[in-house]
């Protein structure tokens, strides 16, 4: 637990950042975003890049003013989006060569590129170009990733001018423990901010993922903050906040709502299925959210069904606040020094069913709940996350 | 100028309805429609006899539970939709058989099963059955049109048991002045909370249309509500207003701020050309609408041409301003009896563009301000609409 200060204000960890790819948290207007909670959002540096460009967005004195949101922002480097958005990359050491996934027009981007994107976008938190290895890679092949990624942090930092942006190295080195150390080490050495674990949830199962997490976050300096990229899951960030992570984004609160998949405590609403046509509840009775204190599954249903902008709309409010308020209650245990006994609540609170996307049902294997249990009944002890204070970031 | 109550409280005309067709004005909560001053709305009993079906909705109380509005509302017949959303249907005496735009399933809707959908629905005002005149119609077309209509009207008002519902009576005729005034004074004789003029805006040209409200408005009882269905631009409602129409609804702003056509007092502002790429500047510096206040053309520009859901709903915010805040202008000057002066204001800042929906242009003949200009010069006096104050409803 602690607060990290940026140039435009604090936000507490461990923190959830909601994705606002292009510069908009799909369907909520920033006033909306701060009333769930959000404290920091993150935006996406490839998307921006291509459009409206960054050069625009600088003109308009960055990001902040011109989406109107006035609290911390992070931006990736755009880096991980070249490799998944494009078939068509060629990476060298100088940086990656990639077609517009718009346009299909040819750009470069290398470290120096990057941070200079990044600057121009103007967020409090900026991330080094990093090359996220592929699931799954031999030895041979992540550590030569490994590579280039280190040499892009160093260049990143090289290239880094802004004192008022916080720069975070990525920690690579494919599901290899050795390889997860050498980039930590070298990160460290280098010196940077904060400290992201990259190249996780790529596909691997969550055995191995929570095996790298649970390897390299204590490497990483407890007094910076350690920020594990795309998880995912309450039940993943509850794990993960366990190893001493403090930030964390996803998409799946957000993605979810527009596939019309809710989260509530007692596990997932499919809100277009025909058993919820007549039903009078909100979401979760419990929840406190606009949408559950106004809607029913009812009406909720129909405005899926008649694909109404009003249902993605209170949709994504559900869903976020199902994760600001979970990370809420979660901080708030940490601060009582009653983790422990948060971790059991919320496994009693979650039978058999997951949480999780459904279309993710195939790749992931058994359901997380499931598999939370046995893999948490193994440990000896539920260790308290590492708090990690960083002043005036 | 008046006041309307109903069961859900009063609105005051002249009134326009933003069009909420699936019980939800596409886009907006309804605290932001409050916020944008709308005092009442309409929704569509085609679609949702269809989906999610009228009995459904009355299981819940009826609309205004169903969707969260707890102000007046307005259901038209459904007849409308039923001919214009299908091209298999076949009208008798009784009714008509149509097809489900969304299934293709048959369906019959005739007066009393209008009534029966719209009790179960629950608005404040329901509408009798009509049919549409198609345009252009011989005059016997027309007649044989209106026949039904009547009939239809007598058995609508024999159905009509609600008495917390207004049931209003529909107009038609076709462009005939003579059909116009029969199908006038039969419904007043029936004997209707309000009166409506249907068959309008159906492809007749502007001049047509308003020879038509200019003959009919006035048969009409001054002590009930005037509504032109289905109208319009501001400067169409502008001169209805002086006919005496008290009541409108029209797509217009909502769907325009979907396509990106925003209104401004200028002319209009097609967000996606590249000249707001850079462009600072709110839609309408002047406006002070929350979109206005806090956005500039190029994010606006931006998050329409990345098909962003933030950009209909911040277009829609401020297009529906735009109408409700001419509505209040117009009231205002209407109560301090300077609405000549208002109207001299209107014509000034609206130039020589105009503020129609573009891809409407061939269809509408010479721009509206060109016409209205034209059409005002001919008269002898800008005579102020006759005020229509109805009491508990």
């Amino acid at each position: 637990m602690g607060v990290c200060h940026t140039a435009h204000g604090s936000f507490q960890t461990p923190a959830f950042m909601p994705v606002g790819t292009q510069a908009t948290v799909k369907g909520m207007t920033p006033e909306e975003l701060e009333g769930l909670g959000a404290e920091i959002i993150l935006a996406n540096t490839y998307h921006l890049y291509l459009r409206p460009g960054h050069e625009r967005v600088r003109r308009f004195g960055g990001l902040h003013p011109f989406m109107h949101w006035n609290r911390p922002l992070l931006t990736d480097s755009g880096g991980f989006q070249v490799f998944s958005l494009n078939s068509l990359v060629k990476v060298s050491r100088n940086g990656v060569e990639f077609q517009s996934h718009l346009d299909g027009s040819r750009h470069f981007l290398g470290p120096e590129k990057a941070i200079e994107i990044q600057q121009a976008l103007g967020a409090d938190i900026i991330m080094c170009l990093d090359e996220c290895t592929s699931y799954p890679a031999t030895q041979e092949t992540a550590e030569q990733s490994l590579r280039i990624t280190l040499e892009w942090a160093r260049r990143c930092q090289e290239a880094h001018r802004a004192p008022e942006q916080a720069l975070f190295g990525i920690v690579q080195g494919g599901m290899y423990a050795d390889l997860r150390e050498k980039s930590a080490e070298a990160l460290i050495q280098i010196g940077f901010d904060g400290y992201a674990l990259g190249g996780l949830s790529v596909g691997e199962d969550k055995d191995t993922l929570f095996r790298v997490v649970a390897h390299t976050t204590p490497l990483l300096p407890e007094d910076r903050p350690r920020y594990l990229m795309g998880v995912g899951l309450v039940e993943d960030i509850l794990e993960a906040v366990q190893q001493g992570v403090d930030m964390f984004d996803c998409v799946l609160p957000t993605r979810n709502a527009r596939n019309g998949a809710l989260f509530a405590r007692f596990g997932k609403i499919i809100i277009k299925n025909a058993k919820y046509a007549d039903d009078p509840f909100p979401v979760d009775p419990d929840c406190s959210c606009y949408t559950c204190r106004n809607y029913s599954r009812a009406y909720l249903r129909h405005l899926f069904l008649a694909d109404e902008i009003l249902a993605l709309r209170l949709n994504t409010i559900h869903n976020l606040h199902f994760y600001l308020q979970f990370m809420r209650e979660l901080r708030q245990a940490l601060a009582e020094d009653r983790f422990g006994c948060f971790i059991d609540a919320f496994r009693a609170r979650v039978p058999g069913e997951s949480l999780r996307d459904p279309r993710e049902e195939d790749e992931l294997g058994p359901s997380p709940s499931q598999r939370g249990r046995a893999h948490f009944s193994q440990k000896q002890s539920c260790a308290l996350a590492q708090p990690n204070l960083l002043k005036n970031l």
